[in-house]
Order: C-alpha cells, then sequence, then structure tokens
C-alpha cells in the first residue's frame, strides 16, 4: 500500500529544491535498486509495482515506461577530500544530465578516484543524472567544489583538453593528476583555464583535419581517460 | 511571409512517414544552416525569424527554444557504395538519436570513411539525431545496410568489442576495416557477432574491476576508433 501523501511526497522529489529539503533522491529499475541496496547508501524506502499497483506506480515514476521497481535513498552527508594521490576529474560547468550520468560511468569503468564539480554542474540527484550513471553513482566519489581552488592549491599537474593544446599521444602523461572537462558549448572557462598546467589536444584524423569543431564532453572525457590509463596497464 | 499550409507542411516533417514521402528533413540554429549551405545538400528553403516573425518560427520549430533560423533539406538519393580500403563503421541497433548523433560527430572527428546503419538502428533525419550530430551529417557518408551481409562479404577485418574480448591494447590492429558498434542494451546481436572476425575489450582500470558493466555505445565507439588512428598517426 501506498498513501496519497506518500505520492505526493515521492513525486515532488523530481525538484531540485525538494532533493534538497527532504535530502532524498529517487532511483528506477530493478538493476539500480539492487545497486542502490548493495551500495554504501542508506535507502529508505523500496516500491515495487506488484505491492502499491499499477496507477500507483505510473504516478510516482519519472519514466515513460514506468520501471516494476523505485526506491528512494538518502542523499549522502559527504564531507569534500580533496584530491591526492590517485586520478580525478573536475567538471567544469556540465549541463546536459546525459553528459554528467555519462561521464559518472566513464569514471567508474576508468577507476577514476573522485569526481569535482563545479557549482554551475548539473545537479548529481537530478533523476536523469542519476539513471544515466547506471549504478555508477553509488561507486564514484562525487563532491561540488569551487573548480579553480581545487586546481590551484593541488600540487600535481591539471590537465585539461583545449583546441590549441599539444597533442596527447606524444605527451608524457603522470598517472596522478586532475583532468579538468570544460563545458560542452564554452569548454574550459578562462578562469579556470588559467590554472591547467599541461594543455592537450586530442588529434583528429587525418591530424590536421577535424572535420567536427569538437567532440561531444563525454566522449573527449572518455578518449583522454582511456590514454591516461593505457599508460599505466 | 510563411503561409499555414508552409507551417503545416513543415511541421509535418517531424515525422518519419512525411519525411520519406516528401523526401525532406529539418535542420535548426545558425551553425547547422551554415553547415547545410555550404554541404553538397540540396537546402530546399531558409527561414528567418526576422523574415517570419517570432510566433511562426516557434510553430515549426521543435526546439523548446526556437533557433533563429531553420532549413528544408532535400534528403540526398545516395546509392550504397560498400566498404573498401578504408576504416568502417557499421551500427548494429543503435536506437538512441543522441547516441547516433554522437557516432557521427566521432566519425567525422576521426575521419571514418563512411558509417553503415542497420534497418533498426535510429533513423538519421530524425530531428533529435540531426542536431546531435553538430553537421557531421552533413559530411559522414551513410548508408542502412544488412549488416551482416555486408561484414561477411567484407575482404579485411571485421572488429566489434565484447566483455569477453581480447585486450585492445595488446592487439594488433588494421588501419583498414569495418568496426561493428552493438546495440545499447544487448550488444552486438547473435547473428552479428558471427562474422566478427576480432573480438575487441576495452580494459577498465584496475584491468581486473570495470565498477560498471559497460561503457554507453557512443563512448565505446570513441575510445575504440581513437586507439585506431592513434596506431596511425
Amino acid at each position: 500500500m501506498i498513501t496519497a501523501a506518500e505520492i505526493k511526497w515521492i513525486k515532488s522529489l523530481s525538484q531540485k529544491k525538494f532533493r534538497d529539503s527532504e535530502g532524498m533522491f529517487v532511483v528506477e529499475g530493478e538493476k539500480m535498486v539492487q545497486e542502490a541496496l548493495k551500495s554504501g547508501f542508506e535507502v529508505e524506502r523500496v516500491y515495487r509495482k506488484e505491492e502499491i499497483g499499477e496507477a500507483a506506480m505510473a504516478r510516482i515514476s519519472a519514466l515513460s515506461s514506468p520501471s516494476p521497481v523505485l526506491a528512494v535513498v538518502r542523499i549522502p552527508d559527504s564531507r569534500m577530500v580533496v584530491p591526492g594521490d590517485g586520478l580525478y576529474l573536475a567538471l567544469d560547468g556540465i549541463r546536459d544530465p546525459g553528459n554528467l550520468g555519462t561521464i559518472l560511468r566513464i569514471a567508474d569503468w576508468f577507476g577514476i578516484d573522485a569526481v569535482y564539480a563545479s557549482e554551475d554542474t548539473v545537479e548529481l540527484y537530478n533523476p536523469k543524472v542519476v539513471q544515466a550513471t547506471m549504478g555508477a553513482i553509488f561507486r564514484v566519489p562525487f563532491y561540488t567544489a569551487h573548480i579553480t581552488s581545487l586546481c590551484s592549491s593541488y600540487p600535481g599537474p591539471v590537465y585539461g583538453t583545449f583546441l590549441d593544446g599539444e597533442n596527447m599521444y606524444s605527451k608524457e602523461l603522470s598517472s596522478k593528476g586532475i583532468i579538468v572537462i570544460g563545458n560542452e558549448a564554452n569548454g574550459i572557462s578562462k578562469e579556470t583555464a588559467a590554472v591547467v598546467t599541461d594543455r592537450l589536444y586530442i588529434p583528429p584524423f587525418p591530424a590536421d583535419d577535424p572535420g567536427s569543431e569538437s567532440l561531444n564532453a563525454a566522449v573527449a572525457t572518455a578518449v583522454t581517460v582511456a590514454e591516461f590509463r593505457r599508460r599505466s596497464l
């Protein structure tokens, strides 16, 4: 059973202000709910279609075809850990929920130690981001931070990709550092670019003819991170 | 000026059946329209906000914030060219418009000679695909084909990524071949897998712990294609 008040409460969590005030977010789908349950996250309640009925499920679901199961999960109260002896991503204004979700999934696959996001990056607990992470949200440490300060106080190399950067394949790449990922439309901001120590470029093919003007932000992240990890394999 | 009948006609092109019967598709935005005009595509007509008015623009646009310019473009009548002495992609059931658009953009950046898509891949002229290509649609040769037949009659290597494939970084990769990209949820179909000659795997980091169960289809495409091209740089 589910009450009308409970339906209303769950639906309210599709809005950031209620996620903030309640400290809860929603995950949907069998696999996502299983991932939540086996993670360190606190799962407040699980709703199954066979228990609450199809009509109620359709009302609480944010998906066009409601999944058989939905969970309300507590937003962890995580204290920021500053970057140290690992490989990190710093997101400088990623706005598209699908891109943020995909970047978390990339970070998970390639064992990124933590992801730091600027204040103007789309919120992690936005339902579209949550679903696009395919569970990576439960595994990759994620912090909102002032990217420029974070990078400028970091003792190691700070990498970023730029159209006028150096060919990534002919550069030395450290297995420890921060890789800055720029905004979809404008790339890395001027302020953040000033604290990047190593400007990289993903060469197109043929090397002198990119065709496109740029790669999608998540795609550029993947190609860059894969290259860092290839060097350490 | 724009007539009511013209508005209706343009709006109808958001549906595949009308794109098919009219042989036209829609592109939006200053950059996309410029790319169309300088491409070999036949631009039927260009509509600008300052000419037809903001209200009419809002009606014909498929975007939530209508762009200042929209063009109706003729779908090219392209005869399929079979893969030969280059590097090609074969898409085995890509369903998400954003993924198809992103894959075209990757193909453009990395100079892929042509993209072949199975019948069950999302249609190229779907407005969401068109916009996601960021103009690559005007530059990358694209054909719908029976992927399995195409690959089985191809004399060179046919690559595909599989969770039980061989580490891509320790394999020889030819600069000529077809790379098969699988469906988002199910990967490469059984039928197509049977004609793959070289099974690849993108190693996670650390090598024995992928975290995620998989990478997004467009991300896997990018990492794979980048590695093929890196070898030729």
